[in-house]
């Protein structure tokens, strides 16, 4: 895994692939690569639309290997969604493909003279292009259904839906799962749009031939596997609670917590939770004969996900995440996961973030566009963003937009990316992050639920103030390097209670590549990433007064601690203090 | 006129006035005034739609004197829009009826507590506020009909229509002129949102038992308003060119240099220019009995305006300005005078700028939303901002967003304002102003046509870099301090071109105010208005980044000369050299 494939789909005469060394950017993976690509190689003020913006698929240094869990995905590019860099993250199949492949990153460059839409074949033999203007406008499942006639089972699928054809700023990229359904998605920060900019609908991985990635010292290897892997297994979280309930099982823990936003961050917690808990979401899979545990990629042993089946035993979709059963739930007032989980399969199906989806939808109701709790105008919503009418583009542009369109000043975003699913108020930590991390409000990039909620790592009191920074600086750091790995951010509950997990996964990195790597260098690794990142984004002419909450969460108190975010302005100026 | 008029909507049982000197703001009027409270009074990062948010109402300087051309009316605020600071300027009546009460200043802060909407009645005896609900969603004609049945014609209105209370961005205020028409309107910036998040439909100024405002040294004064007159009576463009055909002058001027943006600004040059120019405007408003000749106030001696009549003869509208000639008419392909009138008025009556609005349509021409040169449809999309369906709160808008919701790359804003009429390939000047004020693309904020197509104020290359960065920045401080003595902009021709005119006009503050002012003096205070506005949109997180025009600009060759915006980066960064 040394080359790095370019495509320029503005090349003349039609789309050309090149393969060239990895070069400068040696060393990296995942979302370290796609970062530093990005930042280097694409105009801070160019249209994200443009052919100035680059799409960039990256693996992880781990992935294609036998480490567990270490098969994600990373896409960048300059975000239509908040103007800055962007790194979106998913499981799959895809970035095992390219990896044994041996493509370090693929960089989608330049955009098509024409209109044709475009397929990208990748395989042992090279790259070919063909055109897809068949599959043009159909959602994911039946884009997906109609390249399986033609490319079969055995390849990895990654395409956008009609969101991303419409260069929407919600659009996401769908990874076929191990059953070959588009359910795991790069969502955040409209990367689809860029891929339907450059009119690429579809890619296609064929890792015929290839064999697992191998290690430069295989016994190290396999002895830091070992432990690695009883790590994630003996440790509360990965190797019991998201098994058997999924990220879910959060419902019940921050609806408790008094953190769950609910009607639109209106309140902190929701009568409904009980009924959308991961609980009672595993018990329905379970008797619906579908899955409550379930693998969203090879070589996965901590298996968070599940299928989520019909009442007659159909599959609908995958087990709606935590994120998405709060989004289209309780921030909607909607407690009825059958509506939830055909949420889920719509935004899976369009190629929409679910996130940004759950959100949107939430201030279309403050607007008073349909009712809170309107469940059936959910849907409805939803629906009119596949079909691209005005109110369904207006959606699909996100909750940024949307507030904008009907005047709505509860509007939760900053950098113009929605806020997941705690409230700021009540975990003070994890709102230091949506504030400062240069992707726009985004729980994945420093998880301080983890220590002010779960108590991983610690315990920093999720009402106080005190910590907050030190907290999601470290979080920050350690993320932007487990995203370099491949690894999915789950390990991290191990990783951070462990020392011998966490000293594991330094093995690994070390026996696969014949480092020497010790916990600072890794350190080091993210807050080169971290800097590189903000470094794009004050190109692109972000600054500290990007890096805040909207102004309700310091000045309505929320319900039941009837507590106000109140970090300061400075306190957040320092979380890059080594700048 | 030495007190500031203060109304907090948002006081417990009911909106509240107060009455305050005028303290720190002392000699300051107009755009001075209303960006000076702005900075000092606003948080930056307030939501422009916030109770947090100002509107501030300012006569300029001179203004309720016997100092002709003296009655324009600046508004300033938080932009929904733009996100920094808006100065936005009309003519009509409620400038001079404010200035003759003793009003510096309105300030609208704060935010009602219900649902109601509320009129605010400005008089000799003081402040009264009553409940407007029955005004609910009229539109600025049938709303100024409704309350002259209540409150006469005598009487000076502002108001909002629909765009206004639903809060969208490219919402304007209207203020009625001498005919009691709102066809004068605060346009830029979405300043009509603010007051429609104030929840405040009209404001009714009531000069009845007042007098001219008298100078401190009447003799001197009079002298200085002789010399004035006959400066703005000898000059070309003030005394001919813009009374005979208006400032529509300007399209055969445009469209002869090459700079009149076709087509969402893809060529500069329109075929049908010539159907849409002044003159021959000019000619059907005569012939069908209309004016060619009007003044939008009270004591106006330059009367660009007009009066335009359909076929019939009927009142449509006031004579339509050069700029929405053009972004009706050739930015979107329809050189049909009828069909620009209508869209004229229907923009004055559902309260929208008429710049944002045609290139927003220019917009959604080039996504496909209805073809370029269609009339009909762009009558019916303004019609659907009225009604208010999702595709008209899209336009609603403006232009940024509906590029980003329907996926456009070519979108001409700067600070997410749209581009006035002059493409600034064509002219590089304008160019310069375009991505430098602080106010967002605006042809106002330092007019280098001026000086680069009618060789006013001597002559710059306009297709040339050299010179164009010195031109805007003198543009941009004398342009900031007019705006600051109530002055309309108009006056700037003379004063450019004729010694003894400006000289009047410093002559006109002194004698007015009892000053000894130099034009030193008043540059100074241009250095301090626009210092202040940056300062305001720095702390709202602008930078360099954001002084800049959109990429295509330098990218893509505008025909006939086949020339792209060529002044760099850093020339640009040196327009306000002095902070």
């Amino acid at each position: 895994m040394d080359k790095i494939l370019r495509i320029d789909l503005g090349a003349p005469g039609g789309p050309k692939a090149a393969v060239e060394p990895v070069g400068e950017y040696a060393g990296l993976g995942g979302r370290g690569l796609t970062s530093f690509i990005v930042a280097k190689e694409v105009d801070p003020l160019c249209h994200p639309l443009s052919a100035a913006n680059k799409l960039v698929i990256a693996p992880g240094l781990l992935t294609g290997s036998s480490a567990s869990t270490s098969g994600r995905l990373s896409v960048g590019c300059k975000s239509p969604l908040t103007g800055g860099i962007k790194e979106s993250n998913a499981g799959g199949q895809a970035a095992q493909a390219l990896a044994r492949l041996g493509y370090l990153a693929v960089i989608l460059e330049g955009r098509p003279a024409g209109d044709d839409l475009w397929k990208i074949l990748i395989d042992k033999g090279g790259v070919r292009f063909e055109k897809a203007n068949g599959l043009r406008m159909l959602g994911n499942y039946d884009a997906v259904a109609a390249l399986r006639k033609e490319h079969g089972d055995k390849v990895a699928y990654m395409t956008i839906g009609q969101a991303g054809e419409m260069r929407l700023g919600a659009a996401s990229i769908a990874c076929t799962d191990r059953e070959l359904r588009p359910t795991r998605h790069c969502g955040r920060g409209g990367v689809g749009a860029v891929m339907g900019s450059k009119q690429v609908k579809a890619i296609v991985i064929d890792e015929a031939g290839t064999t697992l990635r191998g290690p430069k010292d295989p016994v190290k290897f396999k002895a830091a596997v070992k432990v690695f892997n009883e790590g994630l297994q003996k440790h509360a979280v990965t190797g019991q609670g998201l098994p058997a309930f999924g990220t879910n099982v959060l419902t019940n823990v921050l609806n408790e917590a008094g953190a769950y936003p609910t009607f639109n961050f209106q309140q902190g917690r929701f009568d409904g939770a009980a009924k959308i808990s991961g609980e009672a979401q595993a018990e329905l899979e379970v008797k619906r004969g579908g899955l409550a545990t379930h693998a969203c990629h090879r070589g996965c042993i901590i298996q968070c996900s599940g299928i989520f089946n019909d009442a007659e035993g159909n599959y609908v979709t995958k087990q709606p995440e935590y994120e998405t059963v709060w989004s289209h739930g309780g921030n909607c007032g909607i407690d009825d996961l059958d509506v939830i989980a055909q949420l889920d399969r719509m935004d899976d199906d369009i190629g929409l973030d679910t996130i940004e989806m759950g959100v949107t939808i939430g201030v279309a109701m403050e607007a008073g566009v349909i009712p809170f709790g309107d469940k059936a105008g959910a849907l409805r919503l939803l629906g009119e963003v596949g079909q691209g009418t005005p109110l369904g583009r207006i959606l699909g542009s996100g909750a940024g937009i949307t507030g904008k369109v009907f005047g709505v000043e509860r509007v939760p975003v900053v950098k113009n990316q929605a806020l997941p699913a705690y409230d700021p108020r009540g975990v003070q930590g994890i709102g230091v992050t949506y504030a400062t991390t240069p992707q726009g409000a985004d729980h994945t990039a420093g998880y301080a639920i983890a220590t002010n909620i779960l108590k991983v790592g610690g315990f920093v009191d999720p009402l106080q103030t005190e910590g907050q920074v030190e907290l999601s600086r470290n979080l920050q750091i350690a993320t932007a390097a487990v995203d370099s790995t491949g690894m999915c951010l789950f390990i991290a509950f191990a990783v951070l209670d462990q020392p011998e997990t966490f000293q594991a996964l330094v093995d690994l990195l070390n026996s696969f590549y014949g480092l020497s790597l010790t916990g600072d260098d890794v350190a080091a690794l993210g807050k080169k990433i971290l800097s590189a990142e903000r470094d794009f984004n004050a190109r692109a002419g972000f600054t500290a007064a990007d890096d805040r909450l909207p102004r309700f969460f310091e000045q309505e108190p929320l319900a039941p601690h009837h507590v106000t975010f109140n970090v300061k302005p400075q306190e957040l100026d320092q979380v890059f203090n080594w700048q």
